[in-house]
């Protein structure tokens, strides 16, 4: 944690990738430097092309954009549009559509993409900024905890194609990454909780001591603590950073360990209908799938599955899926990204703080994992 | 020119790309080996989407489809689809197309998109490579002259917006490049002869002797003679392979030489639409207006022009354009992504074999340049 003496609210997570890395700041109660650390941090900025959730426009990007505008430094032309909330705006045509509308404003190569709303607008807009003449620069400013602790770092952008989330995109690295626990004050409580979620995922896979943090604070993030939050966001950030640091392009395998309840995350989401299950409430419960198959195939012991439940539960997410079906779930699986030439592959923990990359996995355990999981 | 004993009818030209380098082979009458050089060069094949241009199906893809999968080696799956000749394929919709099209073929990570076709399904296929779970691996099979020296080599991939070429893509490496001049047999005389313009442009930005041995070998060329053909596709590759391990990202400014004459060709292209003029016909009279752009400024003489107009002449190609009219093409030359903050920037001769950049160019200067072209 370095944080300048001028701003004591304010912490920094370096995301360590050579000629490509850059900051994330996370502050509480500064929301109103966003546009003064977006010029600092761009020395060259003279055109922001802000792409905002329409759900946020008025609290947090047209605040931004004026700022952007007026405050002192370089002369800045602002452009910025909207995006509708939710998953359906990952599309090829909304796609199409911003490519259109950066052309219009007389975007160019030195233009910068400056994304506001979550994960969505984050995917979306770092897909725009990836592919307009080749890779433009762009800045994420998530306004959803779910963004602010995973998708708004690391570099992978996309959108959907019909029945595959994340079929196409791009690694395509922020210039920075803006996150203002504040932010998250006007998010809706169901949605605020799903991102705690990928919170409790990072201590799993990576971090025991913040697991055993989480149990302590659970309360106090559920109930958003300021102080608490930043450092889970934190915590969650550097985690995520070093195992981006290690394997940009998930090429290495150390990448995959985020994936961690997700290949049953995705089947979820994907059977359910995109949205009616929000991606941390089915991440909860593909950890939870994750923990029984590893302890079926006796990688770890049910205390893992005790603790990961309960603090799943004090986060007020869910941990079973009642209607959970082995076979509408599986064909889904088998036709996600990550399954090599037909063969599933899971994420398994063998104790809090470690997981392990399985391939060849016997779909008879997980039957029986997703079936012990309704 | 490294040639192995046991093919002296293959030239190689390598891409010096680091972990992305890659090989260009370049071969006369030893199409047969194509299948053959794909299983060498990517030994896990294991799945190959072939993505054809509609004109050369039956002639190269198709024949190319049932070698991958009937010699002997690895059992591979291939898949194979067709595009309509033609820039306007490189659409978002033909994006879109050739993305759903993958997944119902039960693409994924592992696959090998295989170009085979002009520029225009290089920049499409290739883009769509890069795109499909963030980018698997792509070879390309250039049918075309053009394609040989110019597109297929260097990783620019993309699509258009409407009237605006090329501003969606993405820098992706191809893992091979196989050239056949035999299959140049069955193209058609003008778009045969449009490829030359790229090959003159080697030897005006880069190599002098080169420039030399084409005035000496352009009726050769022009009558599509294999052996002449094959050391001026290795020439023309070895130029642009240099200029591409130096700045494989266009940051550097060094290849930027490789737009010599094309800030005036691609407003030429957009403004006669798509098609009417092709592409190496638009660079010819884009380089006659870039030479005398140069002799204006005074960074070289007339002799270079003259020399530069004999070579075109002799290559059958246009060196004016009736038409011309500098209030139509300098709107659209504003537009051109490499316009930096509005400031029109050229690539300009100052002896055979030499280009420079320059900035801040005089918007009557390239007025006089355009006159005096008509």
């Amino acid at each position: 944690m370095v944080a300048t003496p001028q701003e004591p609210n304010v912490s920094r997570v370096e995301v360590p990738l050579g000629t490509r890395s850059y900051l994330i700041e996370i502050s509480s109660g500064e929301a109103n430097r966003f546009a003064r650390a977006i010029k600092a941090s761009i020395g060259d900025l003279s055109h922001a092309l802000i792409i905002a959730d329409e759900a946020v426009d008025t609290a947090w990007a047209g605040p931004l954009a004026d700022a952007l505008a007026t405050t002192s430094g370089n002369r800045i032309r602002v452009s910025k549009t909207t995006v509708p909330s939710g998953e359906p705006s990952k599309s090829i045509n909304q796609f199409q559509s911003l490519l259109e509308w950066i052309l219009d404003e007389g975007g160019d190569r030195r233009s910068v993409v400056i994304a506001v709303g979550g994960g969505v607008i984050g995917d979306l807009a770092g897909y725009v900024a990836a592919a307009f003449t080749r890779g433009i620069r762009f800045v994420q400013v998530p306004t959803t905890l779910l963004a602010m602790v995973d998708s708004s770092v690391g570099g992978k952008t996309g959108i959907n194609l019909p029945g595959a989330k994340n079929m196409v995109g791009a690694f395509w690295q922020p210039s920075l990454v803006l996150i203002e626990t504040d932010v998250l004050s006007t998010l809706p409580d169901r949605s605020y909780l799903s991102g705690l979620a990928e919170v409790i995922k990072y201590g799993v896979i990576d971090d025991a001591e913040f697991f055993a943090w989480l149990e302590s604070n659970a309360a106090a993030l559920v109930d958003r603590d300021g102080p608490a939050l930043r450092y889970a966001i934190q915590k969650s950030c550097q985690s995520k950073a070093n195992v981006v640091g290690d394997d940009e392009r998930e090429t290495s395998g150390r990448r995959a360990i985020l994936n961690y309840g997700h290949t049953f995350a995705h089947a979820i989401e994907a059977t359910a209908g995109y949205g009616s299950l929000l991606h941390g409430e089915a991440v909860s419960i593909g950890m939870q799938m994750a923990a029984r198959l590893a302890i079926d195939l006796g990688l770890t012991d049910a205390a893992l599955l005790d603790r990961q439940t309960a603090l799943i539960k004090a986060c007020k997410l869910p941990t079973t899926l009642a209607d959970a079906d082995p076979d509408t779930l599986l064909p889904v699986m088998m036709r996600d990204k990550k399954v090599a030439h037909g063969k599933l592959r899971f994420i398994l923990p063998t104790k809090i703080g470690h997981v392990e990359l399985r391939g060849d996995i016997d779909q008879q355990a997980v039957r029986k994992a997703i079936l012990a999981t309704r």
